[in-house]
């Protein structure tokens, strides 16, 4: 057995290469037994295992920095680098991140768990090591998903030819979270399915350089030859943006994998090298389905959903598309994480899955409304973030009504700080033209994507919790709920929080359906109370009981008023405790009530 | 004179070539005497005038629709479709809009004023088109600095074979605002430099197909002719990315233009016209330095920068740079607007122009950050809304020392809604670990700029507005000033409007430097007091008017409170009337207190 505590960087440069292929398969059966377990990102980290070890045989960390993006493939990185033992806390609360995190440790270069941004990352850290004179290479190590979004393009676009430290390391196992999207995609099949290809380059090589027709041919006709070597030199997308293109290998082969990095770290100028993995690798059910193991709960080995938000949300926004044939739903590389497959199987002429592109999403989705189209954007709560500019500019100025499907908005648990959806409420309330509502349960779920269809004409936003959606009763819409019994405390919440609130004795409760803009009639119900307290699964700046709170005063409320919410991300750790410490769960809103 | 209010998109059809050519003649002299009048983009117009002739010749709007990127090259257009008798209004108030604008005419497709829109737009287009059996092109009208943006690409990279209405216009001037940066830029220029290169692919598939080494060639090596062919076919990245090529032609030969747009219009599938076009088209100062003539202000035909924010900041950026080594300057093709030609003058190696590539800027950023450099982000306000979720989860999470120069931030004046910098406090304020400073003169935009460099280790943002800045009292750094006199009533401002709030008689005024987090002093100060009036150049909605009044309650405040700020960006006209409109003025300030 190799894999043991004293893995280490040092560890892996003294193995030869049987000791690391064997460390390698060790590694994989850790990964699979530890991460159905934990939970985490299996497939992806299946994948790069051979990568990881590769890496820390041919480079030294932290001198070398290795950027990971998506950060969900550095499983094995930080296994060599230090923490092995606390493996078995990955995820939970007080444990190391699923992601890369500089401060958890020295060979972390840079946070990563929104994709695309590791070129431009790497590229601020090259540059300042040139400045600084420091020694050492910098590695992004980004997958084929990444690449269809925009950020990764202006990083490639920006590596001039003096980040000579500089190496990318292109992780092609043709898909990101479903399968990459786009003509770049369509480009890498194309270079993937002619392996040929390099070897027809040195043909012609050999041909021009040493038979008679070659040299005839260089002879006759002065352009062929400048044109023959554009295509030797010139026949990729990553050589047309200027990088030195080394692969494709096969990303499994430990030893083709070293013998290519060794190549690239000698290389004086910035390279890009192609290799080629498996999502899932070892593993035949993650192997066979990498889009439902992209990431599993603890202790879940199937990783099916059940009735969760965004497998209702989907099947809802099939039923309305029936209806209505002005709905298409548009997804950023989310089709099935967002419940989007149905209308995709249903209306495959109005289904978009446009890759890891937050930005183009919502202005193609405004294009679409622009012509009088009713487009659905389906996003996580965390990657709407990506288009704060798109809907100030392209949807609220010319109010393009379209629908946000907010996925996993308020607290996501185990992906820790980079994930939390607490910033949408905060961000969509300072757009124009927008509307909010937070469903807490199918029934009303339902009824806001009803309201943000027929009643809505700008942006509609719809946000809902990960996980589990409850039934609800049956009823009719009503943008606020007050559960009064002459209490002079009032609970005021949105969302899941609702549901916590109702429990708690000796208050009434408001519950807010619509977020914002804040029903009037809701704050004018709140004035009577004495005491109010507001609790919200967001952040407290710029949030919804700020705004509550503003609204109140100006009608001449002056009784006591109560803000329970987030300050900062939280890390990794169950929704219940988030929530818990937070203060946001049943004991914490009854607790604050007592005091 | 064939230009007067007759001029029509049939009126341009019923032209013959020759009367074309000396309607662009017309167009050309109309432009500039107008916009030296009326101020607006003259340089990019100057060469665009024979593109917009050329479309308008071969398509027929609104069936047809035309996506400006960026706008400010629509002029030539607006004549055309019905604008000509209001061009003297242009970007003033109840004038027409600099930028297209769908509610102002239909043949307006997609609003324009942020760059690398245009083809994820024309993209939702061209898809509810088809989707709605609806005849027509949808013509994206791009500039070779917009492909410098992640959008851009985005856009590109959804380009389906299916998108067979679709073209793509490249304008490519060699220049966005400042010159055109990445490895693009370098790639169009090598096609540039190669107009050969098209003669050699017609000279190469002629001796293929004609000559007897051709022949052999064929024959003997089975790769070669997929390879040449290749070379033929794949051989720019516009075909890598699977569409369709013409060109490059002479964007101001409106005959040329016409004929490849013919094509363009028959050609069945998605593809691109490169077209090469002169900024500043003929007029010799513009053309000289196109930049300097970006955009001039109303009768103004130098455009020379006397004493702005933005030159303040620049020459103190530069001695902040000469004390401190870790200081770099980054931007997003903004060099000259915002002040960084002096540090990039003295120190080119820590100058960084990343294109128009605003959200690899701060990744990039955050990537010097983390080795210890400090890197100063010169941006637009409205332009910082494209990396807000960099912003969330490059910066904030790991707490990256990184300086924004907000600049422009405030009311705008004349770009009108798209452009408008009144968001930054709002979202700003919602992201961790951020300072906010709002100086109002040169002493304390020099204060707020060393307080963010040494009092500062998170984000630290300078926000000032665009124009000129008052000089200013020597004096110490104070977070806050309270100017009283012991009156009931306070005014409380930030930025520059704090120089108006001065001159009101009646009312003690504080002024926040710092605007976030609010100092606690500043809202101590403000308790006494029986009626305190918020003025806020931002959206009220999430700004700091808001958060103050939460502040002041939370600390027992019980007195009257009232905000004026803004619900909405408002269009074109000049700043003070903006001002003025908004209640936001000297005059608005004092009525509103007599109130």
């Amino acid at each position: 057995m190799l894999l043991s505590e004293k893995i280490s960087p040092d560890f892996i440069k003294s193995l030869d290469l049987t000791e690391k292929k064997q460390l390698c398969e060790e590694i994989r059966a850790f990964l699979i037994e530890k991460v159905s377990g934990t939970g985490g990102h299996l497939a992806s980290n299946l994948g790069t295992v051979e990568l990881s070890v590769a890496l820390h045989s041919v480079f030294s960390t932290p001198e070398d920095k290795i950027v990971f993006d998506v950060g969900h493939q550095c499983y094995t990185h930080k296994l060599i680098t230090g923490r092995f033992r606390q493996f078995g806390t990955l995820r939970s609360k007080d444990g190391i991140s699923g992601f890369p995190r500089s401060c958890e440790s020295e060979h972390d270069a840079f946070i990563g768990g929104h994709a695309g941004i590791s070129v431009s990352a790497a590229l601020g850290i090259a540059k300042a090591m040139q400045l600084e004179h420091k020694p050492g290479n910098v590695i992004a190590v980004i997958g084929d998903g990444a690449l269809t979004g925009g950020e990764a393009y202006e990083g490639l676009n920006n590596i001039g030819k003096d980040a000579k430290n500089l190496i990318i390391v292109l992780n092609d196992n043709e898909m990101s979270i479903s399968r990459s999207k786009g003509t770049v995609a369509d480009y890498l099949n194309r270079m993937r399915s002619s392996r040929s290809y390099y070897d027809k380059k040195e043909a012609v090589k050999e041909f021009l350089s040493h038979t008679e027709v070659g040299k005839e041919l260089s002879k006759s006709i002065s352009g062929t030859k400048d044109l023959v070597k554009f295509a030797i030199y010139q026949s990729n997308i990553f050589e047309s943006l200027g990088l030195k293109y080394y692969g494709p290998v096969n990303g499994h082969d430990i030893g083709k994998l070293i013998e290519i990095l060794e190549i690239a770290k000698i290389t004086n100028e910035p390279c890009i090298v192609h290799i080629k993995t498996k999502k899932g690798k070892g593993y035949k059910p993650a192997e066979l389905n990498s889009g439902e193991y992209h990431g599993i709960s603890r202790g879940n080995r199937t990783g099916l959903r059940s009735r969760s938000f965004s497998e209702i949300a989907g099947n809802e926004l099939l039923h309305l598309a029936n209806a209505d044939e002005r709905i298409c739903a548009v997804t950023a590389a989310m089709k099935y994480a967002t419940g989007l497959e149905h209308i995709a199987k249903a209306y495959p002429e109005r289904f978009f899955d446009v890759g890891i592109a937050e930005q183009h999403a919502l202005t193609f989705c405004c294009g679409l409304a622009s012509q009088g189209m009713l487009p659905f954007y389906a996003v996580y709560s965390t990657f709407l973030q990506r288009c704060y500019d798109q809907l100030l500019h392209d949807a609220a100025i010319e109010k393009r009504h379209t629908v946000l499907l907010v996925d996993r908005a308020g607290l996501v648990g185990e992906d820790g700080e980079t994930h939390q959806g607490i910033y949408d409420a905060a961000m969509l309330s300072t757009v124009p033209n927008t509307e909010i509502w937070s469903p807490f349960d199918e029934t009303t779920l339902k009824l806001c994507m009803e309201r943000a269809v027929y009643h809505s004409d700008g942006i509609a936003a719809v946000r809902y919790p990960r996980g589990l959606c409850p039934a609800g009763e049956k009823m009719g819409y009503s943008d606020h709920f007050l559960n009064g019994s002459g209490s002079d405390t009032l609970i005021v919440t949105y969302g899941r929080l609702s549901l916590y609130a109702r429990d708690i004795r000796g208050a009434d409760t408001l519950t807010l359906l619509k977020v914002f803009p804040i029903p009037d009639e809701a704050v004018n119900a709140a004035l009577r109370y004495k005491r109010v307290f507001f609790f919200e699964e967001g952040m407290r700046s710029g949030g919804i009981a700020e705004k509550f709170l503003c609204r109140l005063y100006e009608r001449g409320f002056s009784g006591k008023y109560s803000i329970t919410a987030l300050d900062s991300p939280p890390p990794a750790a169950d929704v219940e405790t988030q929530l818990a410490e937070a203060g946001l769960d049943r004991a914490g809103i009854a607790m604050r009530i007592k005091d």
